[in-house]
């Protein structure tokens, strides 16, 4: 399979990876969630080459992950501020720093600490079920062929058909 | 900056990116979470060449993602279990999970529906805060350099002395 089919498959981690999936769309992303919105300041922060930059943004900007705004006239400048479907991928890098900070926590302790403004505590993002509140680890779900699993879920049956997961 | 230099950046994102921010390893790790284990189901549902299935998998392999377990001799045959460090990896995959489902669903719907056996309901993941266990908004959080921000603390100051994310 080719990298551009993967969006084709009817798997929202797929679906997910060919939009945001690149590694400098992800660190792109980063610098949105940080608060950078400017051109330059993403290339200052990412420190690599301006089309690079300019080609990321773009993706996101057309996947309506990012929105480009005129903040100023003459000459016209642009900031990119996440939309709400960007800022929804928000889960996903909390998820990826909590594994992180668990495995690479470096010598000196985590780099960053994230504080949470509602209720004025330093934080760590728990990924709990919906249904009973409580944390999920990957050997207490089942998964099982949905309303769209269509010819994947024939294809790869036995990978599909209610399968514990990990 | 060069992608290997990632890892020594002092950002539990990019930390963790360097280790299975590659969009086929994503999608091993994928395979993994569904249960499948020998290198024949990977490369049958991947799609994929042998070449690149085996690099991804000595790979995760060599970070303690997966362990490589012997389960015949004689031909000795080989299958690739999740560490405890892999399957904490497994809300990274809930949450991008969550995104496409909400996203790019389908005409028919989702491809695949998530049943916790603990609570015997369908469901979905959510982000919450360790603290007060309400989900968290990209916008309530506030990052600020941690013990280990070290050097990229001073010289990403703007970005990453107390910034409001989102």
């Amino acid at each position: 399979m080719r990298w551009e089919e993967l969006e084709k498959q009817p798997c929202s981690i797929a679906r997910s990876l060919a939009v945001f999936g690149d590694r400098w769309t992800l660190l792109v992303l980063r610098e949105s969630f940080m608060g950078v919105k400017k051109f330059a300041d993403f290339q200052a922060n990412l420190g690599i080459s301006k089309t690079i930059v300019a080609d990321r943004l773009r993706h996101l900007t057309d996947h309506g992950i990012l929105e480009k705004v005129a903040y100023q006239k003459n000459p016209v400048r642009y900031k990119y501020k996440l939309t709400r479907k960007g800022l929804d991928i928000y889960p996903v890098f909390l998820s990826i720093t909590r594994w992180g900070d668990t495995y690479y926590p470096g010598k000196k302790g985590v780099p960053l600490v994230y504080h949470h403004k509602n209720c004025d505590h330093d934080f760590n993002a728990v990924s709990i079920c919906s249904e009973c509140g409580e944390p999920v680890d990957a050997r207490d779900v089942i998964a099982r062929p949905g309303p769209g699993a269509g010819s994947y879920a024939r294809s790869a049956n036995e990978t599909l058909s209610e399968k514990k997961v990990g």
